[in-house]
């Protein structure tokens, strides 16, 4: 197989010439302000993707899930940040892949978790690295970084295994960046992440306790970012492929995203303007991240075959395996659809939220172009 | 294995009894009816499911993608209709399911695509029963009952293969009962989507082409109709394990629901009245389809673990890995969120959209209450 007319559709393609340039653009930018990056593995959940990011110099992994943990070490990478806080339940199963040999960290931002982990460790004499979770921005988890409950949480994980300590730093995730308008807000965005996760690593060291990681990141922040002082590392995911919602945000142009479902035209509603397409929310997924933002893409935007943008085509609704792809003009300006877009055309788009798109798929076609170059399976589950 | 308290998190669930209890009403409905039962198997993608529905009287069965026939014939269905309009890229995957013995039907709603299965029939000596969709509802795809263009490609596939033809039948899916609101609007849809589906056969009938299958349906319609005279057999999906929109509509309660999402609490913000849990939108799906009805249930209704609705907690916003539980009165109506929902407290979530949510997960727990009966496997893919 070697060319993108081969393919059965629908299929998600993957433009390695731009992924490098995203792993490039990223590592470099990190480089530059003197942290170690730490990719966030959930976007991809592909052994050969994160190989490349490693390859350019990242230094571990982020994993949202313990299949993902379980998944990379078996595929030799041994340094991983669970980053999802720890349920009781899944303690056991942390465990098995310390004793395994992964130099796996783990997330709390509770006393009861906290308990539970430094009993367990104790127990079980299981040496486990725990990093407490700062709440940067009030959009989920975390503790504050002025609680007391910040120092609570550090002196139960530093007191167990018998002194030995589970304490292994601070990290926090500035999901809010996600909602931000503008170069500016971005800019203050990052300086808050930044700000108030080395302020909790601060007082953590002041009440006497080590912290050597001070860990945040996403990608808006990570590429906004001015200066990270105080910060070891970043941690970042989506911007391996980029997407539409970044691309809303400023981060990158739509280009720049890697990551295209490729479609076929079936059919059409000539009076309506409507292209229908076998790229529907199964492929799609049902990922809406840019309805928020100034320009809402619908399920996507469409690209000819080799990849150039259309213009203002848009998958506009999906079924679970039925695409409508209209002109945002609508009937005027759609034109005659059946004339341009004839049954069989292939058709790529790009995604809202490339995490949630490859999620809906099992692996990657590597393009160049019009060039098949590989396959990589991807994985999904927990 | 053998309790709900064993398994890891999240993971789907489906209550045995309240999917045979669904499949029994529906299939008595269709035999009051007096028309054949054809189920989409899109929702379970499951041989297991499938199986229970053949059991229970259904004649054959209706696949959104070439896999799932693949899948299915593999597993011994052979009456399978593929519900999505056939591209030209795979007359050649369907022709080599027919070749290996497969009674496939595929459906079109073009006269290139009629031009192209009958020409490729013609080449390939390959006999396919060809469905003419039919546009009920302006809702998709399909050709208007009355048009032109209906006799034109009933005569296309008829002529096909030196005259012994194609033309196999009509089908409709009226995907606008989705939207409807009431009963009376259900049971209007339900006579429309049938009404104007035997239209269109007694057309192809009146100019002397054949039509002995007249194939309508939708979850809504079927369980509405009052009557189905003309109509030999109705395609439904989702009634085997329904959903929140389904009961939006008023199609089933809550408590008819089969599949939840089993998912364990990892963290709170108290002052929010905010419960952290592992259940995010990789388990739940993004889909919100309860967005548009008068309940919103963002992404799910949440349950006890034995699978109680416990009111008014939803879902109320999602991360990859995260779900937020959320009291419908906000903080207010929470109470303390922590004393009332500790850290491991397993929750079971109601999803939107089972087609969506089912397709997240690799299987089923098949459970009976609290107790664990099976593990059922899934596929996903094209």
């Amino acid at each position: 197989m070697s060319s993108l007319a081969d393919l059965e559709t629908p299929c998600a393609l993957l433009e390695e010439t731009r992924m490098e340039r995203a792993i490039a653009r990223m590592q470099q930018r990190m480089d530059a302000l003197g942290v170690a990056l730490r990719p966030h593995v959930k976007t991809a959940k592909c052994v050969e993707v994160a190989g490349r990011q490693r390859a350019a110099g990242a230094r571990g992994i982020t994993v949202s899930t313990l299949k993902e943990a379980g998944e990379f070490f078996a595929a030799g990478v041994d340094d991983i940040l669970y980053a999802v806080g720890l349920a009781p339940q899944k303690i056991g199963p942390a465990f098995d892949l310390v004793r395994r040999g992964a130099r796996l960290k783990v997330v709390v931002d509770s006393m009861p978790a906290a308990q539970a982990l430094a009993e367990a460790a104790h127990r079980e004499g299981v040496r486990i690295e725990a990093l407490i979770e700062v709440d940067s921005d009030g959009h989920r988890a975390g503790v504050p970084p002025d609680s007391p409950l910040l120092l609570e949480i550090g002196r139960t994980l530093h007191r167990a295994n018998g002194g030995a300590g589970l304490l292994a730093g601070v990290m926090t995730h500035c999901g809010a960046s996600y909602e931000c308008r503008g170069e500016a807000a971005l800019v203050a965005m990052a300086e808050q992440e930044r700000a108030r996760c080395v302020a909790a690593a601060e007082r953590l060291r002041a009440a006497g306790l080590p912290c050597p990681v001070v860990s945040v990141g996403s990608t808006p922040t990570a590429l906004f970012a001015a200066r990270l002082p105080g910060v070891t590392e970043v941690r970042a995911g989506v911007y391996v492929f980029y997407d539409l919602v970044m691309a809303g945000l400023g981060v990158c142009a739509p280009d720049d995203i890697a990551l295209t479902v490729l479609s076929t035209v079936i059919g059409h509603q000539r009076d309506k303007g409507w292209v229908l397409t076998d790229g529907g929310w199964m492929a799609m997924s049902r990922d809406r991240g840019t309805q928020a933002q100034p320009l809402d893409q619908g399920y996507g935007l469409v690209c000819s075959e080799a990849g150039e943008v259309l213009g203002d085509w848009i998958v506009n609704q999906a079924n679970q395996e039925h695409g409508i792809v209209e002109h945002r003009g609508g009937v005027a300006g759609a034109g005659d659809v059946v004339a341009r877009f004839p049954i069989g055309t292939r058709l790529r788009v790009l995604p809202n939220h490339a995490c949630a798109t490859a999620a809906q798929h099992a692996g990657y076609v590597v393009v160049d172009g019009a060039s098949v170059k590989a396959r990589w399976p991807r994985f999904n589950g927990w």
